[in-house]
């Protein structure tokens, strides 16, 4: 069985091993406070093109997603996401344990658009019971989408626009940002640092152990932010380990080639069910892909082959595909021409 | 100005007053251990047919269901209600202040159906990734809703199968109940206490100076629900004036005849509008009119009524008429004439 | 029976009552947002000598406590308040419902002085683990406390002055704040004013069916802050309830007379306990004496007199009598002729 | 600069590093449901002679401490705990965070007592005002506590015995459990499973990289226990990662040679510094040492190592020495030479 269901299937990649093995021994001071640390934090200031971020490293997304967002809001405040954003639907509630509520967006792509925000919160402002409502203080994007899709830079400098006319905090969620990095025309990282408040660059789903570095750019969210990590149990002793590992993502470009090749892998995978004429339930182009298939070719692919079962519609059952930076060239061959021949 | 725009313009019922006034100088204990609670618990124990309920009284609805919903679920659990709820739309967030998220259920209507929560809590059972979504517990109605509807006994007989079948909690909120119990069809208080675990008898809509009583049915909620009220502030430190309240309103009848009243009025009202016919937005049989009304019919009504104004349509504004204990019948002949001048 | 055992034990004063019966029919806007909350939010400034404090009006000490709290705090911040406090040991823990730690200071008398929170704070800032440890970030005091003392207007001065060198919140619970008035030395509601950042003026125990003005001094308080009362449950619909009792309140002085009359009764029973060489357990010079009595003593008052038993100490047991603004001067005679007889 | 100031200052024991190595480009099934996981379980299940036992993997111990709390307790419930408690003084609040109140003990030494634990709770009931008092529900202790003292079997029947009568739950949290472990006369694991409802076994501070194992007894505490992990950010994606260590910390007795080796170098230092007649802030048998040293001592060992300062006493400054698993055995010859010279 060759596991295609996610891209956290495996171990890290080797350089990211060696790194780990090498310094082993080394003694640090604990909780981030080391010089793997502050290197790493170095080099991602340096691709945001800012002096002056704040980079903090957390161990997943959930936590990372939970501490930025507590840290942020008032009590009576919400966050604006995507009907698909993950921290409305697939956190267990975190984002609500810690009292704040997701106010959702339709989104039939994953995408949220500036209009929307924008109506969203002058509908709010104008309503004669405002007080009694949830107010909406922060918008939430993932860069790629839940549902593998990508904001343009247009599109990303729309959205920061109408949260600086608001008065909104603007929040990306980059857990799969590698691969968005290599699709054209999407923001750089420098863009990412200059039209948000506070976004993060995920380490686990791109050939981490585990890891997710949060760049906070505004100063009244830096304040006291140590704490909050703490709080909220994402303080972790061995703090080297993710200073480690992102200082390895951050050399010679490692986190942007593990992008550019799991877009290029996904590519030739889309391109196989292209030709076969299977249709896709989001327009991806980016590492996941949900193609609809019929019940007979998700039998036939089952054979060889894992991948996540998401919904059924109409015309079939949505399934997901990853490619991952684990992924070897021979797998991906090998599915390619199992799918072509469905 | 004459004001229609909600059930909480006055102050109380004149037999709610004249007890507070005679009782005014009577000794008693704190925080509802005195007679007059002891009275009015045995009172709606009777009206419910359980002697084994356990009765609380509350100040107000959003403290009522924060502390009922906070009391019954375990931290990962969220409670389903119809999109148009008042825990989901008009509380500020509050039960999301106590960690838990409310799922919402389309709801055209204001009400959901039994059949929409059998099938959102199989799916959510039936999802590989069930323990990272919030798991649905309880189920939440208002009776009537906000837009005025109202549940029948067969469509609560529905839903309170399916919350046993499920193992749900069902919960009703009676922030307006009086006028359900005046609609023909509807669940008595003894269908309600026989159908779900825990409901509530709202007060302060129908002619106390505030107040609302809180039957929990199931056992297992009554432990230490006393605790609960003082630590989500609820606690009244002279809970007599909530007994005192309770056992006027419900004395002679006084509560169902409020309602009675109450839907009257209002059914003189609609067949004025639908003599001009003016369309409801919500068909509701109760004390909440939502007829979509012209610019030029509201500045004609604005000129000697207040109404509150709720949403533009395609074909003109929603407004809310309300009538109320407090209602004069001169008043609502004059709005009567006033409309068919429209 | 004649109780003593607390200060909440009727219903209002008879002005109160007489404003209630009289405005019972008057339709006004809900929430607090009509002319009586206006007026008395006027008459509450003008004793504050303040032009820009707002002033809301809430049901309940506990949900003041919470509310006003739980809206000045970050997630990571906590409150410093004396071991006594009632927010730390009599609100089941509303405060950390919210998610802030109560930070306990040692307080024999109820009274915590500027020195302990100036060691405290600095200690915490001084720690190499600060940021694994709560950060105090609000002074909570209570005057007249929870055993009755009193801070003057000198030591509330200093612990103003700590607190802005310091950069913390000051907030000051006045649940029995009449009383403190009443008491040579003690800050006026001028002083408080200037020296805290917020402060509430108890009405339920001095007189009102219920309910708490607070008062907000420092801007950035003042923000949002009806959606916060809101989300804690405590925005009453009927809020013109509490705008005609605070209005009543302080119409004439009455709020002052209350808290007078209150202490020099309890000032007569102190004297009849004092001549028995019976000792106090706090040296109270407020409504609440809290005298340690023998078991026989304790016998032979509870045949004619209600009184709350707190604690055993080595000498006795000590209780509680209060005096209130329905206390009958005959009643205090005659339990003063049978301390005379103890 | 020799390190002794935590006992995690390196990355993990060599056994671990070959295994991840080992096994880094194996696919496998994400959140804990791998065969390593599965393997895991297994042994520590055989440890504690429980087949009924629930072990789940968490990151770190506040995390774990959360997590495990929050999923136990009703939103009126407290946890009681040593004043020197980890949950209570170095969280940052993460207890309160999630709503509850840490009730803290008094305890010099970092013990608490059943007595203790009995005298609160049958005040509390006594109490009346309980409702008004958070209710205590749990008892947590560490083992070995947070200043290096053990818990002996009886000791720690005691309190199980104490709880199961009172109906409390019992929480040991054993960061540092293998050291307790190594101590004579404390309960082993199968002892802990058979008095407490839950406990974890530290993994961090024992050579793991990262990684607590959460062992729940109590049936009614097993129910839904990952959709709690999930919610509070403790669901690591590749869950693998810490099957394989805590498999390989059970494989060959290796976690308990880890205890043992660690106090045994800690029994070493202890006796250099009672040669000088340095005298301990506490009694501790486990690796960590809290000698209470001079200005003139603390500069002299602060040239070659690192040790953390702790707080001030009449006699002088309390410090703490650790020993680890990556202590080596020179470093700590040397540091005895050093002592020795003091």
């Amino acid at each position: 069985m060759i596991r295609f269901e996610s891209d956290y299937l495996e171990g890290a990649l080797p350089e990211i091993m060696t790194r780990l093995n090498e310094t082993n021994f080394v003694q640090t001071a604990g909780y981030g406070n080391d010089p793997y640390c502050a290197a790493a934090r170095d080099k991602i200031k340096a691709e945001c093109r800012s002096d002056t971020a704040d980079v903090h490293f957390l161990v997943g997304g959930t936590q990372t997603n939970m501490t930025v967002i507590a840290a942020a809001l008032r009590p009576h405040q919400g966050v604006l996401a995507a009907e698909t954003a993950h921290i409305g639907v697939h956190e267990t509630g975190a984002i609500e344990a810690t009292g704040h509520k997701v106010l959702p967006l339709s989104a039939p792509d994953g995408k949220i658009s500036a209009a929307q925000v924008e109506k969203y919160v002058l509908d709010h402002r104008a309503d004669e019971s405002f007080e009694h409502i949830v107010q909406p203080a922060m918008v939430y994007i993932s860069q790629p989408t839940e549902t593998g899709t990508v904001y343009s830079l247009a599109e990303l400098r729309d959205i920061s626009n109408v949260c600086r006319k608001l008065d909104l905090l603007l929040y990306i969620d980059g857990a799969r940002l590698a691969c968005a990095l290599a699709v054209e025309g999407a923001p750089t990282m420098a863009d990412m640092a200059e039209l948000c408040d506070v976004f993060y660059i995920g380490g686990t789903k791109h050939g981490a152990l585990f890891g997710e570095a949060v760049v906070i750019i505004r100063d009244e969210l830096k304040r006291d932010f140590r704490y909050l990590i703490k709080q909220r149990g994402g303080m972790l002793a061995k703090g080297r380990l993710l200073g480690i590992q992102f200082d390895t993502l951050f050399t010679d470009g490692l986190y942007y080639k593990v992008g550019e090749r799991e877009v290029a892998l996904a590519k030739k995978l889309r391109s196989a069910f292209e030709k076969k004429s299977i249709e896709f339930y989001y327009p991806s182009p980016t590492n996941q892909l949900f193609p609809v298939l019929t019940e007979r070719q998700i039998e036939a692919l089952s054979e060889n082959y894992s991948f996540s079962v998401q919904q059924r519609t109409d015309t079939g059952t949505v399934v997901r595909f990853c490619t991952s930076w684990a992924s070897r060239d021979e797998d991906v061959d090998r599915l390619i021409k199992d799918i072509e021949r469905l």
